[in-house]
């Protein structure tokens, strides 16, 4: 941690205060030096009150992504967010990602960006991604899986997303399958996985998470509107994105353990406890293919079992899935 | 076509000599351009004899890849070939297939290398590639497949090539699955699949093959002698790289034009009939793990249905697999 990292846990510790003498000893450096990284901290617009009797203390934190930060209020994970890196614009942060990939970057790597100009969705689709108002982060995985194993992965990101979210804001959100997160049937979240992979080896894998945070409903596109919100419209206030943010981490870390330890009927479970497509008529376009029919389950792979209209039993692993009543 | 390539096609056509009229003529330039053009490439090292009675007429064709002569003599194909592009040398013709990748550029571009620095083979293995010994290529696919569905490719792959040795050579090539030549228990190809895709759609992959075609035995590795071999050793004679090269790609063209129509049976059928390890006792290795049983056949995915020890009907996707008896 940096010394700007450890000033901020130890205020964060102390919400009452800690003196300059305490955070001086705690980092080892003088109250002179404490005093300066403090007016620096101010620049960043962290309101940080000093007075003679209770020192220093934190009144409020600026919302934009500062990496220090971050890493010093998720603490120690095992995976995800031992390097988290914070760009103000990107074009997708996937691809700063892709790059780190290929530098040979070890896995757990976040980066986020305070505003992407190509951020990416699913099947090609444009993601909006305005500058402050949303978590755009990915995730560098090398999982030991077979790719064909690999829907565990975004079944898992969703159920960790689902969580934090409920943790942070107290509300209910839903899963669509695959790693749609919606709240009273509006998306508010999504996952995008990307792969490169021989045969039958991964070599690493992308989660590309986008989180509608702080958005107002004309900050969306018309087109949007009625099918997306944000966690400030639903529930009726700004949300700490570093807050946030830091609990997704926390929480995908552990599902990733979970994966990682074959564990992964732990993370369906959960999973299954939260998604409205299980046991819905739904239709499933994959390309030019149309199937028609009713959820059954979740399978081992993480691949969703749909019984079609014709009566057999069919294994998907992607596509579009429109829920039909 | 370049003029070169027109030449040494029209060279080809007419194997008893064409007349520096009639070349001029098809080229539409003069006959001291068409002069120049075959001093161009003499010095190349085409050995093209010249008289006054038969005009011009190529006696010999150096043992060089020459991406223009290959367009010629491979001539119009649906996908694979239409772009070829040929490197002295280069790390591994894949790495080059995918930058071309990231720049957009279209399925089916081929390119070559007269040497690789870093070639590698499945699983992370090294791939030995000397200078002008054998066909080191890499192709472009962006087809319109699952994931899961890529095992498809390159069985298909396998067939191309083992069809495509045994028309140039006389031989009798089997496949070993996945994705490896022999001649004898001996691998005198491979091919290494690699995939950039979503969650269930496949951006693009590179078909990475390897071919030894004129080492020596001296020139493998002490290690590899009893497990590779070469088609100059198996034949006794030097193969031309360039015709077997332009056979090869017009096969793997032929295959993929299957696959993309649904007829991947047809191509099992044949990968059936000429591989070995339908109706073997192998080891299969899956990371930790390894699976004996007997191989009963390939399944519409391209994947290896195996009866195990125990009785159960796996699916084996990838893998190391070893031949018992």
């Amino acid at each position: 941690m940096t010394p700007d990292a450890k000033i901020l846990a130890a205020l964060r510790a102390n919400p009452d205060g800690v003196s300059g003498a305490e955070l001086a000893e705690q980092l080892g450096i003088s109250r002179a030096a404490i005093w300066a990284r403090i007016e620096e901290l101010r620049k960043l617009e962290y309101e940080i009150e000093a007075g003679p009797h209770f020192g220093y203390r934190l009144m409020t934190s600026p919302d934009v992504l500062h990496a220090d930060d971050l890493l010093g209020q998720l603490g120690k994970t095992k995976v995800i967010g031992r390097d988290i890196r914070v760009f103000e614009e990107t074009t997708s942060t996937n691809d700063v990602v892709e790059k780190l990939a290929r530098d040979g970057v070890k896995e757990g790597v976040v980066v986020f960006a305070e505003a992407q100009t190509k951020g990416r969705g699913r099947l090609g689709r444009k993601w909006i991604s305005p500058p402050h108002k949303g978590l755009w982060f990915s995730i560098l995985l090398r999982p030991d899986l077979r790719p064909q194993l690999t829907t565990q992965l975004t079944v898992a990101s969703a159920t960790a997303l689902r969580r934090a979210i409920q943790v942070q804001t107290g509300l209910a959100p839903e899963i669509k399958w695959p790693n749609d997160i919606l709240i009273d049937g509006r998306k508010v979240a999504g996952i995008l996985t990307e792969m490169n992979a021989e045969l039958d080896r991964v070599r690493y894998i992308i989660l590309g998470i986008g989180v509608d945070v702080n958005l107002t409903a004309n900050e969306f596109p018309v087109e949007l509107r009625k099918i997306a919100t944000s966690l400030r419209i639903e529930t009726g206030k700004p949300v700490s994105r570093a807050e946030l943010a830091v609990t997704m981490l926390r929480e995908l870390d552990r599902d990733y353990a979970l994966i990682n330890a074959g564990k992964f009927t732990q993370v369906a479970d959960e999973w299954e406890a939260h998604c409205t497509t299980i046991g819905r008529e739904v239709t499933v376009r994959l390309g030019e293919r149309l199937i028609r029919g009713r959820v059954e389950s979740l399978d081992e792979d993480g691949a969703l079992r749909l019984r079609s209209e014709h009566g057999h039993l069919e294994r998907i692993i992607g596509g579009d899935v429109t829920l039909e009543k």
